[in-house]
């Protein structure tokens, strides 16, 4: 498994557009406490509200690794970009790219890696020696966060779920699957990046055997209903072999994201899918209710559809963003 | 796509056990005519019944490709192999390799290739630029082999048909996903072996646009059922989008191939996962019948089989290898 050293600088670089900082803003919200600060080469780069750091200030802070929280039109890394980034090897900090382009394959980079002895981490490569699935059954329990669509909140109510899990006291861990929740937990699998002969068997590896009373709350990725990703979920839903699945649903979104000819599936038909087709690895296999992304509603207009949903499906239904009572509805069920 | 230059010459270099000869063998039985020969470097090389030639010889018969139709334990390039492969590529062949090793790997032949101004074509590898998935429907016919475990008969079935339909002056191509497929087709791409983002959109590649009377015929790959490959069959039906299927199955398997711990499922049970998913994309799907591989049975045996299980499930059910009014019976349902 991809495994990254922590807490982080964040390297915003010359990139003065927040549209292109995402990756260090969703940093900056849902793992602040691992990152020290960031990292600019020009005045204007973009301020995540983190102190701005040289590479040694990092280190003296604490910090272990360098992510690139900027990408610029191409996924390339930038020419100015590369003596901070060797300054920042030098002072002995990894570098973790979720870019395109391989870290390696800058030779001033290359160079100072192996110099310094530091890695240099493409978190979009899976690691090697990834196996074939087995199907066999894992100790622990599993809950697996899956969509109607893609980009609706299957990453955040899996970490959402996973911190008030350990808030209560619960021993649990989030499962990355993505390049962002790789970066938030510091470990992982881009499953949607394995050869799709090993991608059950990517899912196998990231919740191994574990304790009876452990859980893993898993990223999902795609949807099964996505003309594009659905082998991506199916593969991950398979290898997860989940106990508890959530569904996660962008109300108001009609057209699948990306492939409009093809209409967003109702939540009832994902639970029927879900369960018909996950049985297959976990006969157990049940939904415990959904997450819906409410953020471009009221909390009037949010409660009221939230309590809607929850009676017309027969389970709790809860923003993750917005917690509350429906939320803690919605935890009490998953660890009924 | 890939695409391999035919005729072959079959290198069956020192390999002397038919086991390690797969390759050769398979290629001899399914595309005989355009397998010149076959080139060995020791007497005692596994015979495959063609004539044994040097590579001159072979081009001046008119081969364009050098396949290694033998494998060794570990999948790699033996060194003995390298001079006669670095002649085969001076007198004018491509070499064609479905081993694990890659041919560039081996300096030789690279520098030899470049010299020659051949190619080194390794079949496992995808070729690039594959794109995502659109969901968007395309013109033609298409069916898709399906099976209820993997390594029964999709390829043979898929094979048998287009041959068939071609027979009957029908415009059919047979479309490969595997390896032995895309030997034989001379064009293909190796849909195990891609990133699962892009499987499905590999599948959209490999059945393009065609003139409406036109029938795509697409080797499937594992099971739905498969808890190792199911996302790699998902990915291959909705990319496929076929408006028939085949499934096919071996009588007697009881439990699924290298998960012992899975019963093998129902016929019935494949044939309404595969709709529920497949309508997808394309709503119109509909199974067209069965493929069962009978070897282990007498004739008397696999013809009372064969009318048993089309009474049960109300389809055609045939033995494509066995041939017989059954699967005249099956194609008739398919050109239906």
């Amino acid at each position: 498994m991809t495994s990254l050293l922590q807490p982080y600088l964040l390297f915003v670089g010359d990139v003065s557009e927040p549209g292109f900082a995402k990756t260090a803003l969703g940093l900056r919200d849902w793992a602040g406490p691992i990152c020290v600060g960031e990292m600019a080469i020009t005045a204007d780069a973009v301020a995540t509200g983190l102190p701005r750091l040289s590479a040694r200030d990092a280190v003296a802070m604490g910090a272990k690794s360098l992510v690139i929280g900027v990408a610029n039109r191409g996924g390339i890394i930038a020419p100015a970009w590369v003596p901070a980034l060797v300054d920042a090897l030098a002072a002995g900090l990894d570098i973790v790219s979720g870019l395109h382009a391989r870290l390696a394959t800058v030779p001033e980079l290359a160079d100072a890696a192996a110099r310094y002895g530091r890695r240099l981490i493409d978190i979009r490569t899976p690691p090697p020696g990834i196996p074939v699935a087995t199907g066999a059954r894992r100790s622990g329990k599993r809950l697996l966060t899956v969509g109607t669509d893609c980009a609706l909140g299957k990453k955040y109510t899996a970490l959402a779920l996973a911190r008030t899990f350990a808030a209560r006291g619960i021993n649990a861990d989030f499962r990355a699957t993505g390049q962002t929740g790789i970066m938030i937990a510091g470990a992982g699998i881009p499953i949607d990046a394995t050869v799709c002969d090993f991608t059950a068997g990517a899912a196998e590896l990231l919740s191994p055997d574990a304790a009876p009373d452990h859980w893993d709350v898993i990223e999902g990725q795609g949807s099964l209903f996505h003309p594009s990703y659905g082998g991506v979920s199916l593969g991950l839903l398979h290898g997860s072999q989940p106990d508890l699945f959530v569904v996660c649903h962008q109300p108001g979104r009609e057209r699948m994201l990306g492939s409009t000819a093809f209409a967003v599936p109702d939540v009832r038909e994902v639970i029927d899918l879900t369960v018909t087709l996950g049985r297959r690895t976990n006969p157990a296999i049940r939904c415990v209710g959904a997450a819906y992304n409410t953020a471009h509603l009221s909390a009037a207009e949010a409660d009221a559809l939230l309590a809607a949903e929850s009676a017309r499906l027969g389970l709790p239904v809860a923003d993750p963003m917005r917690g509350g009572a429906a939320f803690e509805t919605l935890v009490d069920a998953c660890l009924a």
